[in-house]
């Protein structure tokens, strides 16, 4: 792998020359939010870069479309297509490697990179793109079987339809929001109860308020509606990848999921990391999926048999006393789905994907005690304490908790390349 | 009621002069998407009156907005509150009446009238909102009742959760389209023989595709994340209402609807009607919702006792031979939930709604044989034919079969309002 001449670039930083992630800041000089690239400690204003540089010349296919760098989100950007994402990517990297052959353009103008690299801490980041809908899938197997075996038993904690495809549901786009949004407790019906008759629940803040570590897949390629997205075609139509916290109330989840599932328990917020990393970015970290026994359907076999990330995964719940624990340690192969499978199976009946829209895998856990993405697991449903720094201990979230969750994939031969974090902080209910 | 000049309004127009519906159309003249009302068999193109005419006169609040008329959507002009509706509804009134104060304006003026008065049938139709989320409630108390009783019998009929809030779940914006707009037979798994073991689903075209008749609802204001909007602030966030059919793949939702919901049975479409029948239209049309028996949470406590609307809703099948019958007839007073409780539950945790975002009401069924608002209920679940025209029957539909949705109210002091039409005529499934 090549190396770069930005300073301060650690080897063990997320944000490294193989990766190039790309997101929506606004900076000290420029307040209008606008596109750049993560390198480092820094970022690359992509913006301000193009005021002074003629962009086509290091990616040419983006010529007459320079503008895509000015928008307020990467949709633009997203629906030229995945060979254009792949040229701008190196291109990037051609201009940030230490042998850059732009050295000229950037590397030895002090005045240009005074302008368009500046440190990631004076950027303030926004969401990343505009998202027309947002889904929510089900393919973390081990989540998936542990909260099945929880309320059900391990001989019926899956459904018959859990191998034959990808479950998912509709989520609410409106209250995805990026990373360090503080996260408000949200009111719900709650039944406290359950055993007495007839069941009556109260209005109040959930008690089991909870994370879920998921990762997140935008869509750069839209099809039209009545149209399905083979399965092997859908690289084309996948644009790249966030960490997704899909916050979940576990009380309010319970009283209301019968029969079509969750609602307020998901709608009051779901956060994401600001970094999108494009899909190219990802390819050196190619693994197998969990085994799927059930022979699939023609419509989701896949042809190659690497179909999901081998990346490592990572919780941390800091105290509102400032002490951080990792709670959860696994990987984003622990999924029995692929995004593909996702894609195909969602535009199986013809549902039109728009540019920017968000896939979220579902809960990541892996099959081991400590590698549970979410604190019902962690828990066993509250009935077991999740060990802390110090004296201190959660079932689950308290006001004041943060939760931060990190990815990263690395290699000797490809570097490594991460997600940055994704955070949120508690934030105690509206009063009733 | 005072009558209007326009010509060739039927007394059984839904477009009377007590109505005045927006919309969003294209004309010759004018191939842009912009905005028009509805009256009789015409429309009064806002777009084309604005560029003759200082609208300001008419309605004052909108000075310096009269742009929102040249808008591709009812958004911008949604978001400007319901006093202004009510005002720009009122003026519109007032130039259209046989008596307006404004006669030099547009009825004595020919050459305007030739601009901006143009038949309905010359104009095209686009769907009236740019829709962030859409969300489907269940609110019809008979269809969830006859619904539950078909597949967990009469005592198991509604889940306890039923009668202490709205159910709703998340639908798919993305797929909403407007009337006319062609539907897909959709394809998705299928278990053909629920007996065999192990249950091994199909991959084909839903064999048992409906329609469902609901109300949609508008959202005008919208609420920042992390605060409900209360229940009877909710008609300060409620712009206006339309028809909905939710389609809806009965075999494709029976296979895949556990444990998280419907998803692809009902995310290749939903058909909206195009005129948005402001709220204050169906002001005069009060009346009271299906009674609830268990004494509702604070926060759905409403401050009136007439909470829905009673108007009546009709379903006509019309087969690809071309003969129509009208197979059920219903009114809208059959929710058991109003839209500002279903918006303050959907708030209630601090879900924000954003202007245009879209809640459906769920199917309205009646408690009679031919009041259901699906062939799921009017079929009993396949077993019995709905009889249509001639020698014809249907269980569910068959490709070429149109399904038109209307709705209208009336008194005989206030004049009669109406929705117009929601048609669907459904196409052939894709090739797998």
């Amino acid at each position: 792998m090549a190396s770069s001449w930005v300073p301060n670039i650690s080897p063990t930083s997320d944000f490294s020359l193989a990766n190039i992630p790309f997101g929506i800041v606004s900076t000290p000089n420029d307040p209008s939010p606008h596109v750049a690239v993560a390198i480092g400690t820094s970022i690359l204003d992509l913006k301000a870069l193009s005021a002074h540089v003629d962009l086509a010349e290091i990616f040419p296919s983006v010529k007459g479309n320079v503008d895509i760098f000015s928008q307020p989100t990467l949709n633009a950007f997203a629906q030229l297509g995945r060979a254009v994402h792949r040229e701008v990517r190196q291109g990037i990297q051609a201009l940030l490697s230490t042998d850059t052959p732009h050295g000229a353009l950037l590397r030895d103008n002090d005045e240009l990179k005074e302008k368009a690299l500046l440190p990631q801490r004076s950027v303030k980041m926004h969401l990343p793109m505009a998202i027309g809908d947002y889904t929510d899938f089900y393919a973390g197997y081990h989540h998936a079987f542990a909260v099945g075996a929880m309320f059900r038993g391990p001989e019926h904690a899956l459904a018959p339809n859990y191998s034959t495809m990808p479950i998912g549901y509709h989520g609410r786009a409106s209250s995805v929001v990026v990373s360090g949004t503080p996260i408000r407790r949200p009111v719900g019906q709650i039944l406290l109860d359950p055993a007495a008759e007839p069941k009556q629940p109260v209005t109040g803040p959930s008690r089991r308020l909870d994370f879920e570590l998921e990762l997140g897949c935008f869509i750069a390629k839209p099809n039209e509606m009545g149209r399905s997205v083979g399965v092997n075609e859908a690289d084309e139509h996948l644009f790249g990848y966030v960490l997704l916290n899909d916050w979940s109330a576990r009380d309010i989840q319970l009283w209301e999921y019968v029969p079509l599932g969750p609602f307020n328990a998901k709608n009051f917020a779901s956060s994401i990391s600001p970094w999108v990393v494009l899909a190219d970015a990802l390819e050196p970290f190619r693994a197998s999926a969990v085994e799927n026994k059930t022979p699939p359907q023609e419509y989701l076999k896949e042809g190659r048999e690497q179909n999901v990330f081998d990346m490592r995964l990572e919780v941390d719940l800091t105290t509102p006393e400032g002490d951080t624990t990792t709670i959860a340690r696994t990987n984003s192969k622990n999924l029995m789905w692929s995004f593909p499978q996702m894609l195909a199976h969602h535009t199986l009946g013809g549902c039109p994907m728009r540019t920017g829209d968000l896939l979220g895998s579902g809960t990541i856990s892996g099959p081991g005690a400590n590698e549970s993405g979410s604190l019902l697991e962690l828990s066993n449903n509250g009935k077991k304490e999740v060990l802390l720094y110090g004296m201190d201990s959660r079932t689950f979230l308290k006001d004041g908790d943060e939760v931060t969750l990190r990815a990263f994939a690395s290699s000797s031969g490809s570097g490594r390349v991460g997600f940055g974090e994704c955070r949120g902080r508690i934030y105690s209910a509206a009063r009733a």
